[in-house]
């Protein structure tokens, strides 16, 4: 392996320390889309991106991307620069320096024939809207989307968001069909899938669907102080007990992997001393096989349709998105298990992922691959998320190999 | 009873329909405390109170008082005029109006030896805090606390509302030890005690004690797609199965007319693909009788620690607030009952109140009493509450005579 161009482990860590420069908070990061520190961190790649012989753009929508003149294969490469809030340092920017130092060690490289293309997709984490970045760039998105969308922590409308950022008004850069023969994205695992198994490498098969929903819960408001219990129609205890549900026969119908989450519950007008009259959760599922999703979803309306038969509450189900899944690349998966074989003495597994990706966009127009490397404790968004150093450095060695590989066949 | 003074139920209904033309929502209002259309209510009251002989006052916290010089026995009476957000029309001006009735009937007439004195208590509806109206007036608040106190809403400092209304650096009044005979207020009953039986009159026995609780639930924050079910720690589930035990638990411990809410949830960080790490909620229960409660709170203590033990998460139980409950005056029920005898046919019930009310504070400094009036379908804190035009007649006639026997005892 001596004779191939390796990765730098050391300037791989520094670039990555240097990222979590950018809106430290404790040991992760809190850098929301268009936050100063997602700008700053996107003018960073800017600078950097001429070292690996490639032209940067920062477009209309916050893509940042780095192209080549140079002749042959073209391989695009990258991940996402802005962070959940308060979140962890590697969510985004591994993916982004991994395919920096590709670059950097590959395209000057006359032996190389071809270039690896570097992108930070913006918003990948949903501030704004659903990976607008990415899907931009795959032509999904209109422009009356980025009319609606707003931040949503602080409802800052994204227009003025770019508008701030200095980016109002540029084109928003396209995929050239046929130019690239595909995208490779390298990610922490976010679970502990690799941690458990004693593993460096997550060669991924498919990243999963995501379906969303609005469940409303309908009641009474009333006053907390004079209404007996028997007359409440309390909307939030329905909930609750809708939740407690859930967690009772999910199981009984769901897949291995399947997963599901109440991630938001309101309830209005949610003051003490008033029943609430009505509830809200957000519940999301994911699986990578749409069948099991299907069964799901109808016991969702089942058990809504008995819940509001057996009252005090009227209980809906909306579904809000249906995320299909994304099958990887044969060719991809291949290479990612033979530059492991070399770099990291085939401690890999194929595993599909839970989490949503830039990947999964753009697979629908190219071939697409993705790398994990482990995640300490499996923890993602919270600023705790961490990979080793070694790992890290693993990661890169076989990421770098990777798109060789692709490169040379 | 055609010799002594009655109401003017037409000036009343009048009344009440010019502070409903104050920040109309549908048939209710919005009117949160130091809002337009609450200091425009204050207003209108300073303005009405000449009419029965009373030297008006706007106080450094927003109360109105009506004060006096005419020889005798003094009677305080009022209610508040500040409503919930988008809620009812009579809850706190029909006790306004009733008072400004009674003096303006009793005050003027040279046969009753004595005068009602009218005040409206600021933010009974807490919107900044508990009651500091009445509270400030029997000498309770400190600077500290005004200083402190937000806007739960729109957190807008107190200090900065006082400033806009143009309150800020007036004296707060307290009460004159030894000028009153007592405090009488009315109110609507917020339940449906009174419809269901078909009565006209509720006096208040006693005002329940409101003990208020923030629940904490901590678990481990983490990706909602990438965190296998088996393995998460999910404060909101934990919520969730903590609201089902207490529906299950309470009503064997409870007593005949204790109550107990959830009025508000909050899961961490509240983002659709990340499983809050932490939920709270606020719970609040209410009884007559604090060895009741007293069991309870133990219950619900025993219930966190046993929620604790099986895991996965951890449940910790906070007592927020401590209210005991408030005695009325035997003498002012009788004077109600006499009163509800002569002018309502008898039609009368002693109950308990399940609301708070600024009467409990009062009746900490000299003798309180509190009358109802029937609330259709028992409905309260929404915008559909409403009582019935002869109904509230009849409550103003009943009214203005307790008074009448009050001050000729």
């Amino acid at each position: 392996m001596s004779d191939h161009p390796r990765a730098d482990g050391a300037r791989v860590l520094a670039d990555l320390n240097t990222l979590r420069g950018f809106g430290t908070y404790k040991t992760g990061v809190h850098k929301p889309t268009f936050s100063e520190p997602h700008l700053a961190s996107l003018r960073w790649l800017e600078q950097r991106l001429p070292e690996a012989q490639l032209a940067a753009t920062i477009d209309g929508i916050g893509n940042v991307l780095g192209t080549s003149t140079k002749p042959g294969r073209k391989l695009l490469a990258g991940s996402h620069l802005e962070s959940q809030n308060y979140a962890g340092w590697l969510d985004g920017p591994l993916g982004v320096v991994y395919a920096l130092e590709a670059a950097r060690v590959l395209n000057p490289d006359p032996s190389i024939n071809g270039a690896v293309e570097v992108a930070s997709w913006c918003d990948e984490e949903g501030h704004f809207g659903s990976f607008l970045g990415s899907r931009s760039y795959v032509g999904e998105v209109g422009e009356a989307e980025i009319d609606a969308a707003r931040n949503r922590t602080d409802q800052e409308p994204m227009r003025e968001a770019l508008a701030r950022a200095g980016l109002a008004g540029r084109p928003r850069l396209t995929a050239e069909r046929g130019r690239h023969i595909g995208y490779l994205e390298a990610h922490i695992e976010q679970g502990e899938t690799l941690e458990r198994e004693r593993l460096k490498i997550g060669i991924v098969t498919s990243i999963v669907g995501i379906w969303q929903y609005r469940i409303t819960f309908t009641g009474e408001q009333n006053h907390a102080g004079t209404t007996r219990m028997a007359i409440r129609k309390d909307a939030g205890l329905a909930l609750a007990k809708f939740c407690v549900a859930i967690d009772e026969r999910f199981p009984t119908a769901c897949g291995l992997r399947t997963v599901w989450t109440t991630g938001r519950i309101t309830l209005d007008p949610g003051a003490p001393s008033i029943i609430p009259g009505r509830a809200e959760m957000l519940f999301q599922m994911r699986d990578d096989d749409p069948a099991v999703i299907d069964r799901l979803e109808r016991l969702l309306h089942e058990m809504a349709t008995e819940a509001t038969a057996r009252g005090p509450c009227k209980v809906a189900v909306e579904r809000l998105r249906r995320g299909a899944p994304a099958l990887m690349d044969g060719n991809f998966q291949d290479a990612i298990e033979a530059a492991s074989a070399s770099l990291a003495a085939g401690k890999s597994l194929r595993m599909p992922s839970g989490a949503g990706h830039d990947a999964q966009f753009l697979s629908a127009i190219m071939p697409a691959g993705m790398l994990f490397v482990p995640s300490i404790g499996g923890i993602s968004h919270h600023w705790t998320e961490n990979t080793a150093d070694d790992d890290i450095v693993t990661g890169a060695e076989v990421f770098v190999e990777t798109c060789r590989r692709l490169l040379s066949r």
